[in-house]
């Protein structure tokens, strides 16, 4: 899921998100509660209106984003007190204030409210942080199942698809894949800091209050690489396969493969955006820096083996340029690009999978014809 | 001509230039020369290809631009010498090196390198810079006669239409106008202050020396708008029609329509793209500052009457949204709006001028026919 945060995936129009095959979009409550604000979204028919995006949004429940914020917040049992990092304004987000400005958003899906356990964390701190997100969880869940008619569209619901329709240019209609669904869907976090137990009793107990997906949360918060991998594999056992399983906030190139591999449907970063605007490109050949001189000169597409409207169109040599002159079209092109490349990245696993199930059932279509 | 200073229009991919009818961009051989320099886009095969835009690209002389610097230069007879703006170092440019330069980028309508004559000047001073222009003309013109051919493609000509062609994405090649001349064409500059008779002098003896083209220039430099237009008016009346006719450097979209009204056949003006960075946005209404608060609930289009990719989309609260954000897609839209907004009126100005010629036409056959 490429990352939308304030309602637009930086320097993309939504119409080259469709080209590129984006199927889902991840949008940041906390920064769309501070601007433009939840009601203001909701009035104009929610956010896939808003934004004239068509296809899926899942939204983040704003844990993540004010954990991120440290020095600026305060947790109590009841929910989070913090200052937005736009005005210094004070806020207070709950469970059920979460979820509250989730489906004013209209997404798609939804999160339950977790706390990121920081990293490092010793271990009465991990234990406490995962009870209370559990506690969180039940409280989300609540809200959620009395509250999700509440959606922006839910008084005109029957015309909310004609509208978005509408809305986009008729190249866009025919594959757009709005879900059709009259309520979003609430999706379970798991915690539990760095402790595999821990993360194997949270799974469970999340397991138990019953989501029809789950997250992983808390990795990617400073830890070693192959501490997230360990926890990852730890957390995922405990998960049902036949539910979407969700590692927020991961990863480069080759660590989606490597999740995907293990067995994670759903992943979201901004890396591919944040470093195409610091002219790092993901190519087939591995990164690329191309604010570097050596490719001043060099007429070359970005990447030989990428189909993308800028890797067929222009050379090294001119993204160099337009880089190293501080050019917006260079993070425009730059960020189209490293788009492409994960979408693309995350085709060829689906494929590898599609195609691993296919040989998997004629081997057993093979084995159930023996006599 | 949208301008695209260094190699590109800010913050618009090539492919939607392509998609709003773009038929000729103007770069700036002042900035082209500084970054990424000449001998870079000429080894690269020429501006057309460097920046992958294989329709008719002019550039301007440098002059305008180096005149902009103010402090940073000193006029003598054999040319300017000026800072740069991005690191202080010394440049001297000539008739001849501007030639040279642009020649090299591989334009396809190359200027005259003129002094453009600051506002106010006294009427000694307006002479005196109107008559090294005319002898800048003549060096320009002698050095362009002699080297014309030594265009980026000169050693391997034939293949120059093919090579951009493959490079273009087949959409786009259909309908590519794409110079077909093995030589760049030379304009020629009119000066003369706001003088009207040094303005009649400087055209008559600018075509004395003999130019395909000319252009009026040393206007938009702070002058009354009303002069602008008594000094257009009476410039244009000494220039011959049946050649292009070039107004340099204006203007808004009441002004190209009246311009074109007068005569003028070609202008170039940064304001649509300028005026989009900074939220200010041309409707068929008049302007609007998208920033402003009573657009953040606006549901409605930015432009009832346009038909471009960012009015049939996006609602006027959702561009507000992106400005007030400083998100680089407001940037993007707003410059594709404002574009398609210029080159729609130049379409209904060329409408209405092949509609007046039809009606001549058809007045003049009905005439011819009576007994």
């Amino acid at each position: 899921m490429p990352v939308g945060t304030g309602g637009t995936v930086k320097g993309v129009p939504q119409d080259i998100l469709e080209e590129l095959g984006v199927q889902i979009l991840l949008g940041n409550t906390y920064h769309l509660y501070l601007r433009p604000g939840v009601e203001q979204v909701r009035n104009l028919g929610g956010l896939h209106r808003f934004m004239s995006w068509p296809r899926a949004i899942l939204t983040d429940s704003g844990g993540f984003q004010v954990f991120s914020l440290s020095g600026l917040r305060k947790v109590t049992e009841e929910g989070v007190t913090f200052r937005s990092h736009l005005d210094g304004s004070s806020h207070f987000f709950t469970p059920e204030s979460a979820m509250e400005a989730q489906i004013g958003l209209g997404a798609d899906i939804i999160m339950a409210f977790d706390e990121c356990t920081e990293y490092p964390a010793d271990p009465a701190r991990a234990r406490a942080s995962m009870e209370m997100t559990l506690r969180w969880a039940e409280r989300s869940k609540k809200y959620f199942e009395e509250h999700k008619h509440e959606v922006p569209w839910s008084s005109r619901l029957s015309s909310v698809i004609g509208r978005l329709q509408t809305q986009v240019p008729r190249s866009a209609r025919d594959d757009n894949i709005v879900a059709e669904t009259a309520t979003p869907t609430l999706f379970g976090i798991v915690q539990g800091g760095m402790d595999p137990q821990l993360r194997k009793e949270s799974a469970e107990r999340t397991l138990e209050i019953g989501f029809p997906g789950y997250a992983i949360g808390g990795l990617s918060v400073g830890e070693p690489r192959h501490l997230t991998r360990e926890i990852v594999e730890a957390t995922l056992e405990h998960l049902p396969a036949d539910k979407p399983r969700y590692l927020m906030g991961v990863g480069t190139p080759e660590e989606i493969v490597e999740y995907a591999n293990l067995g994670v449907d759903m992943m979201d970063c901004v890396l591919p955006t944040r470093a195409a605007r610091h002219g790092l490109l993901f190519t087939s050949e591995g990164k690329i820096s191309i604010k570097q001189a050596r490719y001043a000169a060099d007429d070359n597409p970005l990447d030989q083996n990428c189909a993308c409207r800028v890797c067929t169109r222009y050379s090294r040599a001119y993204l160099r340029h337009l880089y190293a002159s501080n050019e917006l079209l260079a993070q425009v092109l730059n960020s189209i690009h490293n788009l492409s490349f994960y979408l693309d990245t995350m085709r060829r696993v689906r494929d590898a999978i599609s195609l691993g199930e296919r040989a998997r059932f004629l081997s057993d279509l093979r084995s159930a014809r023996k006599p």
